[in-house]
Parts: structure tokens; C-alpha cells; sequence
């Protein structure tokens, strides 16, 4: 039917496709009739599964896309004259169109860091003006864990913004489209570097490490979930055939699905790294301590190896490129980029 | 893992699991990488189908739910100062939580009808106040094919609501989440009933029918479709692995798998009715014309009957029950179903 | 400089000018700086006066027009996934431009009534569907009064709303636009008619009844009000030069000008309803209990009349009416208008 | 009545009082009645008036405050999707309590600068990611002028942003609530540094050189203008007694009413800064242009000051102030104020 080759690349892991799991779970709930718009038995053991992971005390919603869950999770935690204080390279502020101002009615205040992440120090300066009615008043400190540059917060990191925030009586969210490449990454549980490290709601992500589409809005604060249902309606996010989102998030939690896949993610954007450190050609922007390489390179290396491998600009003024590895990279993905990419600077 | 049997019941075509074939394109698109957001060539094809069958003028944007197609078609068509006129059942007057009104900005006008059915009658005492900024500005006519009461428009009636719409510069939308088996009882194809109609935008449904979680907003108007893909990601309803709502539509087309489906569930419905129709004490209330049965029926009975099969009430007040086939309804459900109404009737 | 002769006529009672007092005071107050924004004692004394009329717990913020306290009042009150149950006659849903859904986001939800007023038997019906997300949730009960038909609601029939209201959750905001003739109609307080009666929310017009612009928000339960002055600023309704605004409420309860100018207005409709009650031409269609007259007479009348005196056509299809009267409707304009009215009708 | 002093200070424009010409032309409108909501014969003279200093393509609209003339504006000349880039000290950036993201949906971009000023090279870097459906869409530059930080665009620089914004198809919208003191000190006409310049959008004030609550959305470009009508009503802002605007705005351009004031009060800055710049303990930061004059001093000066006159703090970090004179500071409190400061300093 389509002959192109779905040729594997370094462009995004949501480029990927599904984890067999996943299809195979999403089949295996096609039986006969369930009562809609997640009412139905698939739905609640996927809530009892998040649970699991993330404490009794987690309320977890599901939606299709990381956008709505960041969109609706913010919408549920904040007034419309509120502010969301994120990094000036959250996916919030620059991938999503708009979409939080336009739903929330909140303003985003952008603030710019060395490597994605935000601390007391830098947030400090912006946590001025309450009570002030001509202010938009601070709501919500919004990171991204991993952040979209693949550093990582520690869960002691966490824990300081939660306390800043709550001091403030603002909310803590995290938008963890790939939190299970952080976990892996830190070696804790997911409810340690959530609701253990203070969080009030998670956007957590699956369909970047192996889902279909499949993400959550997770509360660890009953007052901001309590709407929640009728927010998710309004944001056109309530699917009827939930038990088909259900089914991806059973089938990531067994047999540790997720962590195999973060594990695997992340042990390539090692390898890569390790490799590419070596080419003096090569400038690694970021710590890689997730699964993305930054990398500054010549140009006409960008160019020549494009010919092969789809992977985004990052920066075009500085050659800044990004390459992010997904559950279903291999080692000879690698193998064969890292020789090309040699071959392509004439090493 | 789930113990509980999944009985097939007559509560909604969406109750419904997925036809096969969807589930198996939906295997089959899962190779390797392909680029995120609907850059790929199975949304190619996917949109080539569409194309294909609403005609070459036909600007379809794939979505996951059916509230989303019909909130943000109904954005792309409308100014927030206008209204949107529709039937009191309209779905998206009744079952979509005040999402239209939220996201859109739009007033809704809903008019009562004796068949969930608008005529230019019933509309033409509400189109005034033109050009007077007190009065929410009429700009789309929205009506449901077939209607939420299992009624049809012909395809002359929808030409006459097109040509009223137009005549004062308003657009007509249809909300087609069951449009296909609107086709097959119309014997006409999807381009006779829409786009050579003057219809300006669909929401085109296919989960109600087969599919998983699969909709489609398709302009017949290219103004409109201009900026709608920034407001399908202010929408929050791009999707990075398109590729798999893709799959589900050109399943649907391949092999006419909507065609079969849907005269399967109308098939169900009418056989359902014949049966119940010669019950005295079942009288039905509507025109049966796609997949639902209305009826109204003893409160004791409705009881009975519900211990084994689930579906709704409609009007509680006067006992009116809805029962629903789908594609998956099979004649033997119908069978049972109806012994068990006589039973409970005592006849 | 403008040459034309402002002519008064019956159109709107917002077609007259402005008390010589309210005019008086505003140039009184304009003295030297003041904090702006409501800083100021002006503001200070005007809030206290309306305290003083409306009880201690009424929670009073000053804006500039009536649409705004009404939209800005719903939308303190409600959430954006809320309805608003209102007669299909109220402002709010056929006067504004769909401002309250703009900006609040909630659904409207217009009852028929044969005279303006809703009641316990009328709304009942509309409370249903709580808790369930599809369903716009009912969270407010917005009455006028008077009414858009001139008629009013006893204390009585506000406290059976305002129970009602309590008893699902939900809040009972007045549109008080006229206020004042309700308030010498029912020869009642301000605050027996709004706190007494359960009132939560108003909106309490002075433009109407000799005022330039000012309208005031009064919240009677703190939680409300405990936001609006972020939703008044994003609402672009807090004004710099507050003392302007305050200053015409100052003049308003001074020597009981809101009682003076109402009780003026009443009168005169009064006077006019029962010279054409006499006249078998005319047939008056409203009970007259405030400042509105609404009749039927004959088409040609109606055309000979509007050569002298401006008013507006209520309802075209049955030739009906609607006279207002106003602070400064003199007893010699109702006296020729109806010498008028004789004359064309030929008696 | 209310005892305390009015006493001037330099807090701001907006803490002064109205033009005494402004009172009476608001006094001598009071009469008889006109229709309502800007269909009268003042609100024509005043639209008229306007056309004749901002050129016969102006389309004014009359609105009551500041944030609503940039928030509407903004909302005419843009879709949601669209960002709208302006300094990181604009008002409708810092001020507007997020009005603008509210209303209209958009992302606001705000930029650093030294001196409130946006220029074509600081602006360029932002202009990327058109046609890309995750970027919110660059579609407004917005400007004040004068600034916030007093300092003043030339025509010339108007000229290379609109050209900038058109290249990009973009608009340019100047936020002009003190527009008066950028024309006197520029001295050039309003039309000169608007329509001739390429301005598409403009918020032009009255309230702060001596109108009550006056301001003007004038559009420059047709298609923007022609669905203003009904944003401005949807927005709150269109009142019943316009002539009260109206007048306003008739008494600003009768014997040049507005340039008097401008003049004056940007006289008094220049006065005060003369002053002060001899003073070695006082830095002034910002070039003074228009009617305002930030300052560095030490921090007890400023608490001693504080005593007499009321003033803001700019940024208390470094022991900035802000003086805004006003159309009605005298010699005589700039002489205070001065001797004031230097007897606080010491010298």
C-alpha cells in the first residue's frame, strides 16, 4: 500500500511507532461491549495501576495528547489572571501554539536558562506583585522533567521548587511527556520524584517512550482534580472508546514496559554520546543525561548526514543540532549514524 | 485480568469495540519511524481517501474525538460574536458540556423539533438582528446527519438548509458522527449528501462506526479551512503519530468496510423494530431510519429488560427508552433481546 | 454646535441624560490627584454608601456598564463548564452579543416565560444532569428586576428562586439593571429585595435611571467576590479616574436621588398606561409595574407616532410596542404623546 | 464631604482630575434625549473630529479605558493563534493583569530592551516559525508611544517597524495612552505619526492628558475595522451614553485642548529634570521626551519625599522612581518638589 521505508532517524521519539505490548493489549480489550467515556473496567484498572505507581493519593485522568494534558492540567490549577512561570524553552511556551494562553487564559512568563531548568534563584525575581489587581497574579511553576534540552531535575531539585511554590501558594506541575526516561535515569519511583517531592499534577506521557497515544493528567491535590472531568470534556479530550487509552497504560506497567523502554532510550543517547565525545568536530551542548544528544557540528556535516538520518535543527545560528533515540533505536542505528556522521567530517 | 464479560448491549454504537481491520492497519502502519504530526504518507493517503470520497474540493483534517470535530470546525467557520443555530437535541447543544460555547466563544440557539429534525420553517424566525452589535450574529446553521432522534435529512433537505445558510451568509455545518449510516440509508455517497449539497464543513464520524477513535473536520470551503491547523493545535488534538488515526481511515475505506458496517447496523435497527412494532405495548416514537430505535415502553419492563441488556433512558418521563444498534449487533442479540421484551411484557 | 434637538421620546430610559446632581458631584470630586484605580476616598465613600443601603456583607465593586457587571458577575460565579438559567427574554441572553459565553464560557439556558419571570415550575425541568460531564453543570439562576417586560417579582417569588438556587448549589445572580423601580415599586429596601431575599449576585444599574455610566457588581457571599478584582481588571473594566464612577453613586444616595428619579419614572408610566388603557385601539400587554408600557395598536399608528416620538418595536409580527419611561419624562410628554396616539388612531 | 486633600503629586497622569473644558462640554450634552450606544449626532462629531486629525481612512471607535483599547484592538487584528510582539515593559505586557492572552486568545512575546523601545534588530530574532503549526503565529508588533519609560519613537522608526510588520504580514499596533505628549514633542500631527507612518491599529488615550474615561481604537486598515462593532460590544465597552464620550473627545480637539495639555505637562518634566539633573545625588536613567522622568536617588530621599508626595517606585532593587507630570502640575510643585528633594538630599 505505501512502499516508502519507514526509515528509522534521530528526529523525536514520538516518530517511533507503538511497542508490540501496546497493540497487543489494545486487541485484546476489543471484545464486545463497554459503557463509554471511561466508565468501564479497563479504565479503572489502568487508574488503579497509575495509582500503584504513583501513590494511593494520585487522581489520574486520561487524554490523547501531551498538549491537553499539559493545556488542561494547567486550566485545572490556576484562575484565568493567573501567570505560569516556565522556561523560555518549555514545550508549553514554544510547541503548543498558543494553547495554554488560549484555554487557560493564563499569561506565560518565559524565563531563560542555561539548560532548561529552572531554580529558586532564577524564579525569585518573578514571584513579585500579589495582590496587585494590574499584575497577572503567579499561579503555577511549570518544568519539564526531563527537560526538553535532556538534562534532568533531581528529585532534591523538585522538592525546592514545590517549597517555593507552595511558600508563594502557587502549584507545582511538571510536564513529564518523558518522565519515565527521567526515572530510569535517577533511579527512583515515579511517586518519589512526584507526590513525594511535593508535585500538586503531572502531565505524564507515554506516547513518547512507546504508547499509541496515551497520556495522563495525574492530581496529587484533591481541590484541583475536582472538576477535572468536566474540564477534560470541555477541552474535547473524553474519548468514549477510553478502554483503548486504558489498555496502553495496562500494557506499559507490565512486566515493566515503561522501564525497559526508558532504559533503552536512554542507553542509546548514551552510546551516541560516548561515541560522538570522541570527534573534536563534534561540541556536545547539553549533558546528555536522558535520551537526547545536543551537539554543535559543521554545517555541511548537518547536510550530509541528512541525507540519511531525519534529526531537527536546533539552533541554525550556532549549527546546534538535536538527536533524541526512542525505545525501538538499536545499537546498529548508532553504529551506522556515528560512521556516517565520521565519514561526513572526513575522520 | 478483567474478568467481567463484555455483553454486547444497545446503549451506543460507541459501546462498541473496533472492526478488525481497523486493528489490523493500525498493526500494519507500525514500522519503523515516520516524521510526527501528520507529515507522513499514511496521512497522505489517508486524506487521498477522503478526498476520494467527498470530492476533490473535500480539505480533511484528522481528529480524535467527535466533540473536538464539531467545536473546532464550528471555530474555524464562525466569529465568537456569532451564533450557531441547531435543534435542541443537537449533540453539541446536549452532550458536549458547553465545550462549543467555551473554545468557540459562539452562542448556541437551539429550536425545538418534533424529529431532531431543523427545516428553513423553524429556523427563519431566528435569522434577524443582522448588523446589530446587541444581537449575537447568526453564522452557521448545525444540524445531524442522521439526527440524535435516528432520523434522516434528505439530500434535498440539506440543499435547502445550504441554500437558506447562504442566503445570509451563513455556513452550514452537519455534524456526521454517524454519517455513514446516513449514507447507506440515503443510497447516495458521502460527496451527494455533503459537498454537492452546499454543505461548508463536516464533522465526519467514524468511531461510532467501527473505528477506535478516528474523526475527520472536512472543509468544502477553502477560506475556512485556511487556518485550521492552528486551531487544531490550539485544539490540543494534533497527534504526533498520526499515522495510526490515519490507518483507521483508510481501513474504513478499503473494501467499503464503512459501507458493511453501517448496513449492518441499520439492518439491526429495522430488524428491531419489526419486531418490537407488532408489540402493543411498545410504541415507537420515531421514524426508524439508521441504527436507533426509540420507544416508549412500561417503566416495569424497561426494569426487566435492563437486568440483562444495557441501554438509556431517553424521557424518563414519559418511559421513552433509546436502543442502539451497531456494527457488531448480531441478529441473534436482536433475537434474545426481543424475547426478553416479550417476557418481561407478559405477551 | 450640533444643531438637532434631542428630542425625548420613549425609546430607552438610557436615552435621557443625566440627573443635574450626579453632574454636580462629578465636578466636585474633580480636585487635585487621587490614587487611581479606587484608592481614593470617593471610592471609599461610595462602596460605604452602598454597604449602608444594600447591608454589611454586600461586597460592592464599581464598573461602567451594565453588560459588563453582568458578565463579569456570572463569570465570578460560575466556571466555565456551568450554565446560566435565564428567561429567553433576559439581556443577558438576547441583548449582549453572547458576551456572558465569550468571556465566562458557560452555556446559556433560555426558559419561555409568558411574562419575563421565571419561576420554581419553570426551571425545575432545567436542573438535571448534575454531576454528569456531559452536561453543561447548572450553576446560576440569573432573573431581572424589573424584568425586560417591565413586570416584577415580589421579595417573596426572589426568595423561592434564591432557595431553589441553594438548594441544587447553585447561585441566584439579579440583572438589576433598574433596581431602583423595582425597589419603589415593592416599596421595599434595596437590601430586603437583594441580601434578605438570598440573593448571592447582582448587578445594580444606575445608568438606566439618571446616571452617565455607572453599574456596580455586589457580591452577598465572600467567597465570590473573594477574585473579582483581578476579573474586573482582565474584564477591562477597572478604571484610573475611579472617582468619576464613584462619585455618580455618592450622588445617587444623596437625598434618596435613586428613589426620587424612580418613583418619577414609574409615575409617568403609570400616567401613560392608564390614558391608553381607555383606548379600545390599544391593548396593553404587559402588567405596567415599573417604568415600561408595552401595547399592541395598529400599524399605522405606530408609523404616525414615530414622526414625533422615538420608541422601539417589540415584537413586528403582532404590531407590539414598548414605551419606557425615564427620570425626566415630563407629565406634558405623556400628555401629548397620548393627544398623539388619539389623533392617529382617529379618536 | 470627604475631608482629605487632594493634594498633586507625580504618582501619575491618571491621578489628576479632567480639563475643566472637558466637565463642561460633558454638561452641555446633557440635554433632552438621543439614541443610545453611539448613534447619536455628538458621538458623530466626535468620530468626525477624529477623522480629521488622524485622516479620512480612520475608522474611531469609542471605548471607555486604556487596557480595553489595547485589548480589543489587539483582538480585531489577530486571530488566537497569533503572538504579538511587544517590549518586556509594555503595558498591555505588565499591566493588563493578562487581559490581552485572555481575551484574544494570543501569546504575548515580550522583548528586552534598554530604554522601552522596540527596534527592527531586536525584533528579528522573533520572526521565525511562520507557517508552522506549533509556533504561535507572529502576527502583531505592538508599540507604545510614548513609552512606558518616556522615551519616544520617531516618525522614522514608526515607519521602519510598519514596514517591518507588513513585510512579515504582520500589523502594527501602537499603544498611544499618552499619544498628545509624543505628537507635541515630536511635533508632528497625529495623522503624521499613524496612518502616514503605517500604523494599522492604534489605542489612542484621552484619560491621561485630562479626559475622564476616553479613549479611541482607530483602525488605519478597513478589514480590521469591519467586525469592530461587535468585539467592542462582546468586550464590554460599548456604552448606552456615548455622548458623554463623545463629549470628551469634542472638547480634546476644540482649541487644541489636548496639545495645551500635552504641552504643559511635558514642559513640566523638562522643568523637573533640569532640575534635577544639576544634582549629583539624583541619576537620571531614561532620556527624558515626553512627560515622565526616572531617576536613581537614595533610598531615604525617596522615603522622605514620600512624605509630601506621592510617587512610584520604578524598581526598588536599584532605587529607581518614576515622576509623571501631569496637564495640571504647576511651576510651583515642581519648585516644591525640587526644594523638597534637595533638602532631603542635604544640599
Amino acid at each position: 500500500m505505501i512502499k516508502s521505508m519507514n526509515r528509522r532517524g534521530f528526529a523525536s521519539d514520538n516518530n517511533a511507532g507503538v511497542s508490540n505490548e501496546v497493540l497487543q493489549k489494545m486487541m485484546e480489550v476489543n471484545i464486545g461491549h463497554t459503557i463509554g467515556y471511561g466508565d468501564d473496567n479497563y479504565t479503572r484498572l489502568a487508574v488503579d495501576v497509575l495509582k500503584t505507581n504513583f501513590g494511593d493519593q494520585a487522581i489520574p485522568f486520561l487524554v490523547f495528547t501531551g498538549t491537553a494534558a499539559n493545556v488542561l492540567g494547567i486550566t485545572a490549577s490556576a484562575k484565568a489572571f493567573n501567570s505560569v512561570i516556565c522556561a523560555d524553552t518549555a514545550h508549553i511556551h514554544v510547541d503548543e501554539c498558543g494553547a495554554p494562553e488560549r484555554f487557560s487564559g493564563c499569561k506565560l512568563v518565559p524565563i531563560k536558562t542555561p539548560n532548561g531548568k529552572l531554580t529558586p534563584e532564577l524564579i525569585k525575581p518573578y514571584l513579585y506583585g500579589f495582590d496587585f489587581e494590574h499584575h497577572s497574579q503567579p499561579g503555577i511553576i511549570s518544568i519539564t522533567e526531563p527537560t526538553e534540552l535532556g538534562t534532568l531535575y533531581t528529585v532534591e531539585e523538585i522538592k525546592q521548587l514545590s517549597q517555593l511554590a507552595h511558600k508563594f501558594n502557587m502549584f507545582l506541575h511538571i510536564d513529564g511527556a518523558r518522565l519515565a526516561n527521567a526515572a530510569v535515569a535517577l533511579n527512583c519511583s515515579f511517586r518519589e520524584m512526584t507526590y513525594d517531592a511535593g508535585v500538586d499534577v503531572l502531565s505524564f506521557g507515554g506516547t513518547k517512550n512507546g504508547l499509541m497515544f496515551a497520556e495522563s493528567v495525574i492530581f496529587f491535590n484533591e481541590t484541583l482534580a475536582a472538576n477535572f472531568k468536566y474540564i477534560r470534556k470541555q477541552g474535547m479530550q473524553l474519548t468514549s472508546k477510553m478502554r483503548f487509552i486504558a489498555a496502553q497504560f495496562i500494557a506499559y506497567f507490565e512486566n515493566d514496559l515503561w522501564r525497559k523502554n526508558a532504559m533503552h532510550s536512554n542507553a542509546m543517547a548514551r552510546k551516541l554520546y560516548e561515541a560522538v565525545i570522541k570527534i573534536p568536530e563534534v561540541t556536545v551542548t547539553q549533558e546528555v543525561q536522558a535520551n537526547a544528544v545536543f551537539a554543535i557540528i559543521p554545517e555541511s556535516v548537518t547536510h550530509e548526514l541528512k541525507k540519511e538520518f531525519f534529526f531537527y535543527d536546533w539552533d541554525e545560528n550556532i549549527g546546534e543540532v538535536r538527536w533524541m533515540t526512542s525505545f525501538d533505536t538499536t545499537e546498529d542505528d548508532i553504529d551506522r549514524f556515528v560512521d556516517k556522521l565520521k565519514e561526513a567530517i572526513g575522520c
